[in-house]
């Protein structure tokens, strides 16, 4: 099979590479990109014309990122008769219910196993496992920074802009680290796996998310002393009448659990299956031949004729009324929203400790805005006894 | 498609009504046992014929267990042009070579993923993995029955006959633990296992066990002291000139890894890919619906032409000699063998606890059946130090 790529940074040279030590018969005819790279000159073209016009290209990898002109590109790829693979959470997240149905309609594949867990096979067994039972949860580390600043909070009591700065300098974040800190690069994963477990598109706007960028050394001390352990995890479910709960959060959660032993910068990413129970997925979430190889299997897989498609019956609703738990509250000051739903709420070295009675998602959501208003610096963590 | 079941026993009850619960357009035409079971009695035959010669039955589902006739009629099964789906580890370990060729000869498919793993996409995910990359490691607790023994004994500081009889009341156990407790039932996995991850055959009898047996409290607490905790593991590569290094273990290893937050009758196996990595899988090993649906995903694979076989070179060289990590060793008295190769040798309350220098599993398990000639209580534990 003759395929092109679009993009050559670091996922799309991974995949290229990776391809180029196998023997899977899959040949990179093309790559879109408008730098220059010496080792494969003879297939970089600046034009998406010469790949969209090229017949004896069955399928396009897109690698390049971004939303535009990549939905443009992918959906044309499609209409002319390509599969598309993609590793592009936000185009998939975006364009979900789109590009699955645009794939149907012109009897292509489209694969995005890297858009969410990177090396991991987790959307391609979570969408194996629709095939055969209903998915009724998920719940998820699956942003490789977050929990390399929060283990490294947690196994050295370091301070958080201090693991900060050295996960920048070490390449896990971003000059600008505010997609994985304040939950953007979850909400998308979380978006695309609620979507393939449940058969419809989870919007990614309608995800509620609680920040981690106010996170404090003794918010970890904290749950260390109730037994537990910090982490930022997304969790989604089905609810009554076809909706979704889905949302992002700091989570305390027992330090005896699978969760609280995911190190470094790895995920693990976990459904529950109406006969199957807790089935999880470990790996890296991130890197460039773990991620190129998770997007090279895809691609075998079209090749070979192999593998899982998904379906979408339409955009959910979204709703986290009926998803209870306590949290954990700290705010600068006592402050009245939170003494009415607090269990404990106590002072320490000038900072308020709650613990909260259990409580609805959406109501702590809202509660959590009105009490940000005054107090920037406020944190939230649900309280997770059981994952 | 149409299928047979072969034996209506806990997996083929749970996989029979999994697909009557679906919609995947499976249907279970016959099923072949010698018991009466009123809800499926008018597809219930005693006599293989009934199947065998039945054009419209495309699969045979194979959960009766043992040897024989099994691999008689699996094979004829085959041989008549009927694909085969296992949930039989010791079929699938014994006759791995023979079926796998046997399945290529006659052009269909042969499935086995519930063999190793139970619930856990295990077997299928090693397998789509060597589409893309090399597979040159595993690593697995993958016997349910040892893990919720030593679950208990650390949690609970419980003694190894307590906990064991416990595990029988729970129906956990057999009444003769033979099988879980001396490895017979992990090295049966680690054989499938290592085999679909290295393209090989595996024979189980030359994987080298220690059994678990002789595990005693004192045991678990040395572990602990050391930073570690302890489970029944098994683990295998790929080593020079096609050998393999296959055994299994009780196992010392970190407190803090994935593996020591293995509780309970769960299952973790885990490969290191040469682009991925570790990628690890956690679930239910056993149970009649885990497994069940396990089954039935093989089946709807089956029937939508999807799903990755496996190909087989040969038997391969189990060699142990290049396989090097430190063991515990406890004995009655002090003993000349291990004091050679001991690091530390003490002394406390009536035993002699030794940590050996490195050495291979080859001369560890050649020492250990010496020492155990006159010392039948004695334990051996691999360190493995990173898991």
């Amino acid at each position: 099979m003759k395929i092109a790529i679009l993009g050559f940074g670091i996922v799309g040279s991974g995949t290229y590479e990776v391809l180029a030590q196998g023997n899977s018969g899959v040949e990179v005819k093309r790559i879109l990109d408008i730098k220059k790279v010496d080792s494969v000159a003879d297939k970089l073209t600046a034009n998406f014309d010469d790949i969209i016009n090229d017949e004896e290209i069955e399928t396009v990898v897109e690698t390049m990122g971004g939303v535009h002109p990549t939905f443009e590109y992918v959906s044309a790829a499609m209409k002319a008769g390509k599969n598309v693979v993609s590793s592009n959470k936000m185009l998939v997240a975006t364009y979900y219910e789109e590009l699955v149905n645009l794939a149907k309609e012109n009897g292509v594949e489209f694969r995005f196993t890297a858009s969410s867990g990177g090396a991991i096979p987790w959307l391609s067994n979570v969408i194996r496992r629709t095939a055969t039972e209903r998915i009724m949860k998920i719940q998820a580390i699956i942003n490789g920074t977050t929990n390399f600043i929060l283990d490294a909070m947690q196994t050295r009591g370091a301070d958080f802009s201090e693991v900060l700065a050295e996960a920048q300098n070490l390449g896990y974040a971003e000059r600008d680290p505010s997609s994985d800190i304040d939950g953007e690069d979850i909400k998308f994963k979380c978006s695309i796996t609620s979507s393939c477990a449940f058969g419809v598109h989870v919007p990614h706007e309608d995800i509620k998310v609680f920040s981690l960028r106010t996170i404090q050394k003794s918010d970890m001390e904290y749950a260390a002393k109730m037994g537990m352990t910090l982490r930022y995890m997304t969790f989604a479910s089905r609810k009554a009448g076809g909706a979704v709960s889905a949302y992002v959060e700091p989570s305390f959660i027992p330090a005896n659990s699978l969760e609280a032993s995911v190190h470094l910068n790895n995920n693990m990413a976990s459904l529950f299956g109406e006969y199957s129970g807790r089935l999880s997925f470990y790996g890296q979430g991130a890197g460039k031949y773990p991620t190129g190889a998770s997007v090279a299997t895809d691609i075998i897989e079209i090749a070979m004729g192999t593998g899982f498609g998904v379906s979408c019956t339409g955009k959910a609703v979204v709703d986290n009324t009926a998803e209870l738990h306590r949290y954990f509250v700290r705010t600068a000051e006592k402050c009245e929203a939170i003494a009415a739903i607090a269990e404990t709420y106590e002072e320490k070295d000038g900072a308020f400790y709650a613990v909260t009675r259990e409580i609805s998602v959406a109501e702590m959501y809202d509660i959590a805005a009105k009490v940000k208003e005054n107090d920037a610096g406020a944190f939230f963590a649900g309280i997770h006894t059981e994952v």
